[in-house]
């Protein structure tokens, strides 16, 4: 493991973490072909980590949004947050699924300067918003988001990822998680 | 199941529900005496039932905190992200758990008039800039933890119950979960 | 005289009260059947006493408004100014006067998901506006209370239960005057 | 009576004000060489025209605070509310009782780079974080204040100046009053 | 030179300021009848002093606006930012220029209660945005400009105006630069 | 001329654009390898170009800062304030003066998650400050950086790069100005 991976916690040893989380980090390791240290992080608490990824999993593996979709509203609401960790690793996924080697530094500085249709508009505003300032949301706003042609299940989905990466950006920030430097090229 | 769980989102008939969350919902309608909205509401979108509560679970089973510090964060987060779910029906866990009939109104209005030890104080204290600037956190607010007698775990556990409460209560606004009434008087 | 009444300036003791206030006090204990903390934490300066509740007498005798509005108004704005006495006290009251055990629970927390008319919803984002940002408020803002269908007196007096409740908070919350456990629980 | 008096609410013709306002209207137009338009626009409802005033001469003649103080108050707290009759109005009477002719446009734009004893910018400091944040006052902010000398009785009357005038700053501002064109050139 | 006039940087001895920042001192001095400090002030580094004055000078020479409206911006802005020097010396500017006495103060507390046409009025509603979230305007804030009747080269010269006064209203306010007594009541 | 340079006014013809200012914009595209879009942007109205890039040429030839502070300043700034156009472009010029492929990155999303000495994280945090907040510094504000090791002249320097670029964030946003594709990928 990483000793570097998380400048706040101690980053447990290999042999220290139970077996499905040893097997979850090899599999992700293969995949990208390095640790992310999102992984190694989280399994200073293992019943932590498991909770965290299967809501990770869930967003990405059953939604109504495509997940280029998923990694803009990520990157965006990691901006808004000041998110280092996030803005970094979903940087590059954004690249990836997007195909888009601009759109990341573009929604993580401003979404109102991204190449940007419309409808996609309107889903980071509100991700802003919803991240800004909580207890303002109203019907307008889902309203808003209706007419911009997103169904019900959408606006379920676009809210679930606004609200995890609230979750995701205030642990990653305070825990100090150090974008592995794979991370900052990815897709570009 | 209740139609008025939930404002926003459709909650599903009962015979819709996957068996494994219909006796989730069973034993906590035992528990309670009657069936907390937010998990009809949450069966709206399986895969996140299972994530969601699958997190609130590890929350409170596996801590270093006690109970009634854990509803104490609870409280004070949503009361700072004004979420009408989260302070009701935390306030009744916060009444219960700590037998405390007054702190949750006080910790749900401001914390700093509420009656807490010192270290409580800094807790909250905290919980309250994480929640409301989370990129402005640093190095001295968790000195301030550590200072006020936290351990390395518990400060990730406080973390932890920050984060995920600004999940829940984006999630709960949102889709206007609606307080059962038996929350507002239970444990006063 | 209840010494835990205020808890950053001494209460005076009975005998030291001029006579006018002291029945003031007593007719207000008999009313209510305690007497409510802001009467002896306001006689530590008689002058202010006097004024401060001749306003509120006027506030309430003298209205356009019906008394359970004048209370959601006081609950709104001392939720947005995180006022733990005015929260509670007016809680209370706003219980007893709207017949409605939820509504303060409610308001305090957050507007936006109370059970209201539209006409007390544009009311109360008025009220908070006009609590956040005074400097910003405009013609708009007017105009749209006055399309709700609020007179020309209901606006001014809408208004004043805003402004007094903005000068009652942080009085309030600066000297610490406690709520008395007996407010927390009526008209529940 | 000066119909331009305020522009929101109609100004009262004279012969429809209650006689002990008639009187103090004269009064204060005989001290002044002309009537200040605060006392025309409050006759718009005499019971707070009343209240309002009573609270205000409270303020002013039983005070541990010098005048000036107390107009320095005045004038910080109405530049953090941007109220232009108060800026305006009470500027000149900072000039008059602080003998001071630039004062009143230094604190009315930054109390930061206005010339003052190091007691007077606490006392500043505290009122502008009272007006502008008046839920995150605790304990810290009142020592600071005793620490730069000031009794009991005093911290209790700054923080009613500035509390009085957060209500006069949202009156005037909703009403829109209009400063008398004699008060912008008053003692400079 | 003025040696008091700017509190934290060192005010240059005439003879070391370099011959062309002294004859444009000088120019100012007699246009004025007395040194605005701004002048000696800057000319603490003077390739800075150039750069400031012809940018200063870009702005008022070449302008589709007419001066009063470069004027009105200047002190709106200032007063957003709590600029004194820039507050003080641009309201005896203004008033000078649109020959109105009462409009500098106006502008400088808030210029919803200031007597403005609609256009200037959307004028400054931009301004403020502008210097307030400059992160958040967008294409429906140039075209409420548009709107108001201001053509494409107004619009540049108004956003050039705000964003020339953000660096001018940082650099007076940190360098501490005094008004002179004079600006004070110029134009009244 | 690239017609793309800028979203919201005319990018110039070359032939319409004068000598002196064509003659730096085809140094810059020798420098560069190609255009930078800010120098046809600017172009647009040339009185603004040169006053521009005087300010800017001054910034840097004549700094007691190493350029990579400087850079570090400006993309600092540029995050806070949310331009595209001055993130993309400076993250390029600070990737290479610093010789530091993750450092503009880091800035861009939060400072305190970079990897900078103690004394740059004190520049980084006035900077933010003085962005966020200019009429809230003081001399405690100057004192840190003072402490932290900086002359009299840096902290000038620090200043007007920080005062600058909330001039041209200011201008960049508002106009649209686009980050040359080029930029994203520099120094990485």
């Amino acid at each position: 493991m990483n000793d570097d991976a998380m400048g706040r916690f101690p980053v447990p040893d290999r042999e220290e973490i139970p077996e499905d989380i040893r097997e979850r980090i090899d599999e992700e390791t293969e995949d990208a072909g390095f640790t992310p240290n999102v992984f190694p992080a989280f399994a200073y608490k293992p019943s932590h980590f498991r909770a965290f990824f299967a809501y990770h999993d869930a967003l990405v593996d059953d939604s109504a949004l495509a997940r280029e979709e998923i990694e803009m509203l990520i990157v965006t609401v990691s901006g808004v947050n000041d998110c280092l960790y996030c803005v970094v690793a979903h940087g590059a996924l954004l690249r990836i699924f997007a195909d888009a080697p601009k759109l990341a530094d573009q929604l993580a500085t401003n979404h109102r300067s991204a190449d940007l249709s419309d409808q996609h508009r309107e889903m980071l505003e509100y991700a802003e918003k919803l991240t800004e300032s909580p207890g303002k949301i109203g019907d307008s706003d889902l309203e808003v988001l209706r007419e911009a042609g997103f169904s019900t299940e959408e606006i379920w989905d676009i809210t679930s990822v606004v609200s995890v990466f609230n979750l995701s950006n205030r642990m990653a920030t305070v825990a100090d998680i150090r974008p592995n430097d794979e991370f900052y090229d990815l897709g570009r």
